[in-house]
């Protein structure tokens, strides 16, 4: 492919994140209660009230992380934006838990009173996520150490006893690991000890190679397919939930693993990272007749039991996208570049939104907008900047070497 | 509408029907644990052995209303079906709780092991349902006497004390007023109270009544809207979820209630119940381009952020054509005949399958099966049989009229 391909790629990724930063900022800081909102309509109006914890994360997180690394969005107003949600999440984010320090709700009101809380560990990942990266900004040596500390009492919950995250036990239970804990946890490790060193990183890195084993145990079916859930001697579990893929999940696992590999020095985990959780994915998750990957498959080929199973989303499409564009970076292969390419015209043909800025997320089979909201409970400002900004720094890398 | 036309819907509701008890009978049961497979795949394919327990709940009940009331199904197989499903459920569903003296679990293994419970009464409600209607069946005192311990506690966690339940209370909750509760309620009302009478039926007609005035209070905007959620004080709700429609779930009330207001002799109930909870849902759920009913809106026409929301799903058509059928019958008003008959060629075109039986649950917005199963999580032996017993009977009673 040639060099104009590239550079034109990273203009439209260049152009696109300007757009959808634009959005974010426009329309989704409450100046009253601090925060954002993040349910808003297709052309900016905010049309619920409600502070999801996930999300209002994963956008002081991707600012601080524009900010810090990005020249042209290193100015105050991204700076205070990420500020002021960071302090809203401190201030009422937290919530009393009966058995552990503390827990994080899953959703606040405008103002930012716990509405409901969730018995799962991704609302304190992002809290650790946001306090770290905002930490790194601001100097803030206190909030670098709350992160740390609610990464101990994260991995204690996962590696040691999950009981106080307020599951009841009950006697069918068998322990199941689904395959978003290792990586979440992955990526905290790798946000935590970027450019760090010493004991605590030291530590991490354990953390780090116990995440990358667990994450290895679902590609199961003799290294043909990988399942979103397995059992915790690494085993196929019965039933849908045994046999349920999430081809943009694994696409995600696929870019995490990479990037562990890369730093690693590990070729082999490389290997597995292309060959595997980007390759598979694409084999048995790309729709043939409509294009588009499909959001979740049974890899015995039933009807998978979740309603939206064919729906298109936006984010499976944003974690190809880095997949394939990392994967190629580092092997030179065409075929990723072309894979790359086929997911690059299925997704911005259709779910940029050239008349109002920022991506539509739900679409049907046949790729008609079903949902057309910008924002709402589950997607924020995250899945489409962390892609653009990683699209772009990565055709950067690669257009550099050439240049050079 | 000429007699051979409602003779011709009598004829296809009474095939279909036993079609389905066919189809139950055939791949459902399970002769190793006892109690009911329910993930059944289109052609009778057993996809996953779990056994949720509203759905074993039911099967129990729609068998012994089949085998107590319709004389084609008083067959010692049902009867022994619905005793084995009955055993399995006294023996497995109830689980020890703190705070109450039990609770159901919402899913099994198929041996029987709790594995997931629910922190709301709909578990327990279709185990009452099951309960009595077995115990009228075979004249277990015992059981009768168990069924209306369990619909106390189900009335002091609703009216009195939810804490039993093992919500978290959180500073942002407020109490939300859900339909589904005092329609499940009324339901176990009329399954309670058939035919008795006595101290007991007094207790209950309060209750009854107490859950008419509770739907009563989804109707707002001025007699314009059924809002599935409204606060404690029958008010509007902020945000999405204030503003939800389940035009499905209406309809379901509305016949309900119409119900209730024909056993009370209570006229102006009878007129709500038509006018509103069954006109309304049709004005504004009926998709005029495509046909069927959408299965969410936003009362403001916003986009729901439920994702399934422009789907078509078998049961809001079930009770629809309950609805209006049962509307026709006691009004006469040829417009709810229409009504019947526009929903009726939606469905049966739609949902039945000639090929394997029973009734797909799933379509796009265009009518195109999505979910290819006949038996799911969330879809058993209830609402296509109880729609066809129940549409049989009424036309039966409306011809049986006209002939003498």
């Amino acid at each position: 492919m040639s060099v104009e391909k590239l550079q034109r790629y990273r203009e439209q990724m260049r152009t696109e994140l300007d757009k959808v930063v634009d959005f974010w900022q426009k329309y989704s800081h409450d100046t009253q209660y601090g925060g954002f909102f993040t349910c808003i309509g297709k052309d900016g109006k905010i049309y619920d009230e409600l502070k999801y914890v996930w999300l209002q994360g994963r956008q002081v997180w991707m600012y601080c992380r524009l900010y810090r690394t990005m020249e042209r969005f290193n100015k105050p107003e991204i700076l205070e934006a990420a500020k002021s949600g960071g302090a809203f999440l401190r201030r009422f984010a937290r919530i009393p838990s009966s058995g552990s320090p503390w827990k994080c709700a899953f959703c606040l009101t405008r103002d930012g009173k716990a509405l409901k809380v969730q018995r799962t560990i991704f609302s304190e990942c992002f809290y650790v996520m946001a306090m770290d990266e905002l930490a790194r900004v601001t100097g803030d040596k206190d909030m670098q150490a709350e992160a740390a500390q609610m990464m101990d009492q994260l991995v204690y919950w996962v590696r040691v006893d999950p009981s106080g995250l307020g599951k009841p036990q009950l006697s069918g239970n068998t322990p199941v690991c689904s395959m978003a804990v290792p990586m979440m946890l992955l990526c905290l490790v790798q946000q935590l000890t970027e450019a760090r060193s010493g004991e605590e990183v030291d530590k991490y890195r354990e953390v780090g190679g116990w995440c990358v084993k667990q994450i290895l145990q679902h590609l199961q079916r003799g290294g043909t397919a990988i399942l979103e859930s397995v059992s915790s001697e690494g085993k196929e579990l019965p039933g849908c939930e045994g046999r349920l893929q999430n081809p943009g999940h694994a696409l995600e696992a696929g870019w995490f693993l990479l990037q562990y590999g890369l730093e690693n020095g590990d070729q082999e985990l490389q290997r597995t990272a292309v060959d595997k959780f980007m390759e598979i994915p694409f084999l048995t998750g790309w729709d043939k007749e409509h294009r588009g990957l499909l959001y979740f498959l049974d890899v015995d080929g039933y009807c998978p039991t979740q309603l939206e199973w064919s729906m298109k989303l936006w984010w499976p499409h944003c974690e190809a996208l880095i997949a394939y564009l990392m994967a190629y970076s580092h092997t030179k292969e065409p075929a990723l570049l072309e894979r790359f390419s086929q997911v690059y015209d299925y997704t911005f043909s259709h779910f940029s939104d050239a008349e109002n800025g920022e991506w539509f997320g739900y679409l049907t089979q046949q790729g008609k907008v079903t949902l057309d909201f910008k924002g709402g409970p589950f997607k924020g400002f995250f899945h489409v900047p962390r892609c653009l900004y990683m699209c772009e720094k990565i055709l950067d890398s690669i257009l550099n070497k050439q240049e050079t």
